[in-house]
């Protein structure tokens, strides 16, 4: 099967794509490298089974051009700064709404009819029953990124019902694991790696939400659409417990051996305008298709901070 | 109050000006004048009560140079015709959810902090059970207007979210009545007046949908903004009952007395892709605030009908 991974050089789509090619696709991994790393999928393109598309999302043309001969695409593009729609608010209109209608479009024009699709949780907005049930409504979100998922996720379903599309949507827990480019434990590390002997924690810590290992989330995405088969495959992918950024803090501390750092927290219930202080997906329904993660949200923190510990070279830089 | 109506000149938004002005609002129309027509406030505007700013909700700068001193924004203003998403696919898209976030950009920039907003039952998509509630989810519409509408309403929820935006968000059944630019009771018309001795129907005629007269639309919408405050309120607005497209057709024929008009139908459950067969709301929540309808649904289509042959100078065309 000849597929597109937008967002295929970035933290889950490389990992994604890392199993495609062991099942045998050949992969066009369309991203624009603002994020992401071409050594993540280098050696995959060195074999002949990936090929990397220098493309910008946001350029219909260019998604186009690219789209020729592809039978699914897997869309993981986005901005990944959730944080960011505080100060700049066209950042996920364009790289979220606009971009998924340039997807959508151009695989109506080229007859392309399966995608899979990145969505999250915070879709759900605040104040939804933990854990959230797929169908829970009204979803509210309440930050511009979840905005811009919940609009990717209403063209995509317009475009099943309109012009025959078959579609996976996949709301995400917070996945975490190597190659991480950004996230609360990427910051921590960084974080401690500027200063040892302090870290500084947006909120009062007791954000609580649930965290899942990337080879889980990207096992969990081909599991699911092996397993389902409807126009629309709607599912939450989460782990089935929670973790606070308090122990996530105190993980990143221990794991840097940083033993004198103070934790010290910037107070309030939530770590900026349009977080969401708690979240916990259902995931019954992922369950339900014989899909298991390995690793539940306190063993997946404490393995992607040491993971990011030796990518980030935290280590060498604290031997100096 | 200083208030702004997007699709001011528009068939609802000109009868929502009428109610503005009574209750002594304050009045910028802010119309395209693309569906809309100025002499449905022409008198408004005479009488200094009405702006009307010839503008496109498209034009992010248009709508900023309007927005300053506003107290709360009404915004209707949308591509009216559902079905030509199945041709031209980034119609919504603009005049929709960019034009949305354009709106709610604007007021942000300008420290307007009411807004209401017509979104649709369309939102809900299919298979929603019948009434449909306000907390009904997943969300799933089948057409690109329902997925620019959704796209609406979570772009203004995380306004709420994030800058302190308050909303009310009104998801329309169908609105019919005087004024009507579009819409099933004014196509039939139209083709028994180019052709009184037959009238042909999109799909078998036995969709079955909930409509509400305009009227009781825009008191609803005033009603219920006066009776709650909270930071988002979310409204189903519609009448009691539902009527089918067969009967709607029966009605427009008997009422321009085209008594010898075959109705013809085309087939099909839905009258184009991304139409929703069986649509009613649940009305639970608007009826909880003391607000009730004049007209049900099959009231309101002879009601509208008769208004719009006069309108649309049926008889007169009959006469001749």
């Amino acid at each position: 099967m000849r597929v597109m991974v937008t967002g295929g050089a970035g933290f889950i789509g490389s990992h994604l794509i890392d199993r495609l090619v062991a099942r045998g696709d050949s992969v066009v991994a369309f991203d624009n490298l603002s994020s992401g790393q071409l050594e993540f999928i280098q050696a995959h393109i060195d074999n002949g089974k990936v090929t990397h598309v220098q493309g910008d999302v946001t350029d219909f043309e260019s998604v186009l051009s690219s789209m020729h001969g592809i039978d699914c695409v897997f869309h993981l593009a986005a901005n990944p700064d959730i944080r960011l729609g505080t100060k700049i608010t066209d950042t996920d209109l364009n790289q979220g709404t606009i971009a998924t209608y340039n997807i959508v479009e151009a695989m109506r024009r080229c007859d392309v009819k399966r995608i899979a699709f990145a969505s999250s949780s915070v879709v759900y907005g605040e104040n939804a029953p933990l854990p959230t049930p797929e169908n829970h409504g009204p979803c509210m979100p309440i930050s511009l990124y979840g905005a811009s998922k919940q609009a990717g996720e209403g063209l995509i379903s317009s475009w099943v019902g309109t012009f025959g599309l078959q579609a996976w949507i996949f709301r995400f827990a917070n996945i975490i694991g190597t190659r991480g480019t950004h996230g609360v434990i990427f910051d921590f590390i960084h974080k401690l790696k500027a200063d040892p002997s302090r870290l500084e924690v947006l909120g009062n810590g007791l954000q609580e939400k649930s965290y899942m290992e990337v080879e889980d989330c990207v096992d969990g995405i081909l599991h699911v659409m092996e397993q389902s088969n409807d126009p629309l495959n709607l599912y939450n992918l989460g782990s089935h417990d929670t973790a606070s950024v308090r122990r996530i803090a105190e993980i990143v501390v221990e794991e840097t051996q940083c033993k004198d750092a103070s934790i010290e927290y910037t107070g309030g219930d939530r770590g900026w305008a349009g977080d969401i202080p708690k979240a916990m997906l259902g995931i019954d329904k992922m369950l339900s298709t014989g899909f298991d993660v390995r690793f539940n949200s306190e063993d997946a923190i404490r393995h992607t901070a040491r993971a990011l510990i030796q990518e980030i070279g935290f280590k060498q830089e604290m031997n100096k």
